[in-house]
């Protein structure tokens, strides 16, 4: 691959002018997208408008002036397009750890007669957690978490099983999953899905509505660039929203919150999940970092985010050091997301070198250099600047410096 | 009450600095910090640096460098003193919904062999409504949530009751309950007591571990100023901490959240509270908020408020206008928070045509004008002004024109 070729890819990029509606430090080469989002632009503005203007000036009011009550629901209908959602089944609030929580609890009232989550070994590690403390709690102890590995999902789904609950893009290897087949497979043994859509949304064409998946969680601080710990969101089809109960059930998810009433009577619809005041700080600033997305064709996104996996690949091959590390994504960039996973024994001490480099990728423990390729703000070309740096590190054994194997690094 | 003596305690009062450190818009009295506290200039500040530069230039490497991973404990660690708590007791995550349900979980789980959370008829219905939910899935059904009328409560305390929650200050009338005492007589019982302190922290002195108290949760958006639907707070006593379980078992309160282990092991102390990824954006400016407390002696703030109540009764029944209210806060300003409910069946309009006219009160269905006093930042002169606008308004009868009763106050 040669730098021309390189440069031509830029040049022909489809989403090229969208880097410029991001703040992005100069000399910097941002692949962690994929646990932080890079700010946008418009993020940036509103902070600073709903702080000064809204809550400085229209100060309570604004719940009203603001419309800061309907935020939740507003920015739930802006991520719907990306998730292949038609209106009145998203809705933004809380943490994916929370909202899996009123979820998971509500499909297992659903399910009265079964009580096994079936979920998969190597999920994210705090979705197993979630099921497990409902478990703690639920039904007298009669909630059981059963993992299995990759490939013996199909052949678990049993009669006894409540539900599935899977992350759709693996949080480490960025292997996908088939959410249409394994929807339809749990389907056919009266399983409702759970689908986890934390390294997917923003990153991957999603068909939630079309694949008859029945809820669904997600992130907002990754792909979809609304800032640390900005909160997530559910889906949930429209045509269980009338028969379930989720147990969170805070004021905001009351069908008249200020009436004030002492029952609790759930709203209709997606408001049944909010549970208490939402952070209309961080919630306002996804809402303006969701318009990054407005005019994007997700198949156009989804191509060159496989592009730029593949170059990275290509030119580390090239460089020779690719073979240092083992690749742990899957080898075909249709069958991952937006990221790669190299395995090595090294692999945090790498990644320490890599960062002081000015090459932002995260390690994941034990062993893999993740890296993730957010293709609203990466160019080819920082693809390529970032393989050079990595066969520098690999080739003068630089990761081996005392300073790289210190740090404690938190994310 | 001369206008030179409201002039003469501006003067005097050792409060009067903490005003400036405030944003406040020109020409308003805000009576609402109760629903939602004015913005902090180092709050306004903080906003900018978090997205501009931590987010902005230093992205994923300020979980580190910026210390986010660390914000909760140390914003509750802020918070601590102002509810009387010794070190390593609180710490700030979530909505007070979702903390309430975390801590209820938590306390059903010690008391095997009790099922009745009592409480009080008029609570905050969201905390009611979360215990209601927590019983549609805890034991199987096995919770009963019981609620008595404020004079019952004592009587209440059998041995039958798994737990005590109530509200110290109510949020409609402003009544403080005796938390000494109703925590003792709880305790003769075995009864453990959480305190829902939204109306209190901040604005009334608390004795957390002086008074022996369990558990409370705690607002940060209305006295401690930390902007809309910024997180709670959980306060936990020493010594329950290690012996508790709560549901929502989220990575962040992982022993170990980045070794990516399969089974959920609590982290020591506070930590174990935390469930997903905190909003950092809504959390670090609730962190320069607190701030403004800095040297702050809370009993001389009280002294403030209760001042501030007992001159707005004082003034408005000088001017007549008090006869036509039913003062439904306790008479004497030692029983209630910072806070006045007055009653009136036009309490509405009344409400918005005090708005129409720069006076920031809120309405509590069905017939309450609630007015709340913020000694940080209200002036005795800003009393006297809207005890006169009040006037206006009842004498001319203002709030019986027709567009007074029509919008929708939704806070």
């Amino acid at each position: 691959m040669s730098p021309e070729h390189v440069r031509k890819l830029d040049r022909l990029d489809p989403l090229a002018g969208k880097r410029d509606l991001f703040v992005l430090p100069e000399g910097l080469i941002y692949l962690d997208g994929n646990s932080l989002g890079a700010l946008p632009v418009a993020a940036q503005q509103r902070a600073a408008e709903i702080v000064t203007e809204q809550w400085g000036q229209d100060l309570v009011r604004s719940w009203n002036t603001h419309e800061w009550i309907d935020l939740p629901v507003k920015v739930g209908e802006k991520i719907a397009p990306l998730l292949g959602a038609s209106a009145g089944q998203v809705i933004c609030c809380d943490s994916i750890s929370v909202n899996l929580f009123k979820v998971l609890a509500a499909v297992l009232q659903m399910q009265t007669d079964r009580h096994v989550i079936l979920s998969q070994e190597d999920n994210f590690p705090a979705d197993l957690y979630i099921a497990e403390g409902l478990g703690s709690i639920g039904k007298s102890g009669n909630v059981e978490l059963k993992l299995v590995d990759d490939s013996g999902i199909e052949a678990a789904l049993e009669d006894s099983v409540a539900v599935l609950m899977l992350t759709h893009v693996n949080y480490r290897s960025g292997k996908i999953h088939d959410m249409r087949r394994l929807t339809e497979l749990a389907h056919e043994k009266g399983i409702p899905v759970i689908w986890d859509l934390a390294h997917s949304a923003g990153a991957v064409p999603l068909a939630l509505d079309d694949c008859n998946v029945d809820f669904a969680v997600g992130c907002g601080y990754k792909y979809l660039n609304g800032g640390p710990g900005t909160p997530a969101f559910i889906y949930a089809a429209k045509h269980h929203q009338d028969r379930i109960r989720q147990p969170l059930s805070g004021w905001m998810g009351h069908a008249a919150p200020f009436a004030f009433d002492r029952q609790y009577r759930a709203a209709q619809g997606m408001r049944q999940f909010l549970a208490g005041t939402p952070p209309i700080l961080s919630m306002g600033v996804l809402d303006a970092a969701l318009d990054v997305f407005e005019g994007v064709d997700m198949q156009l996104l989804r191509d060159k985010s496989r592009q730029l996996g593949e170059l990275f690949l290509e030119r580390a091959a090239d460089t020779g050091c690719l073979a240092e590390f083992e690749l742990v994504s899957p080898a075909d960039s249709a069958q991952r997301g937006s990221q790669l996973a190299l395995g090595h024994p090294r692999a945090f001490a790498i990644c320490q070198a890599l960062i002081d480099r000015g090459v932002i990728a995260d390690f994941r423990a034990p062993d893999i250099l993740r890296l993730g390729f957010a293709p609203l703000y990466l160019r080819y070309r920082d693809i390529s600047r970032s393989v050079e740096i990595l066969a520098e590190v690999m080739a003068g054994e630089i990761y081996a410096h005392e300073k790289y194997s210190k740090r404690q690094k938190v994310t």
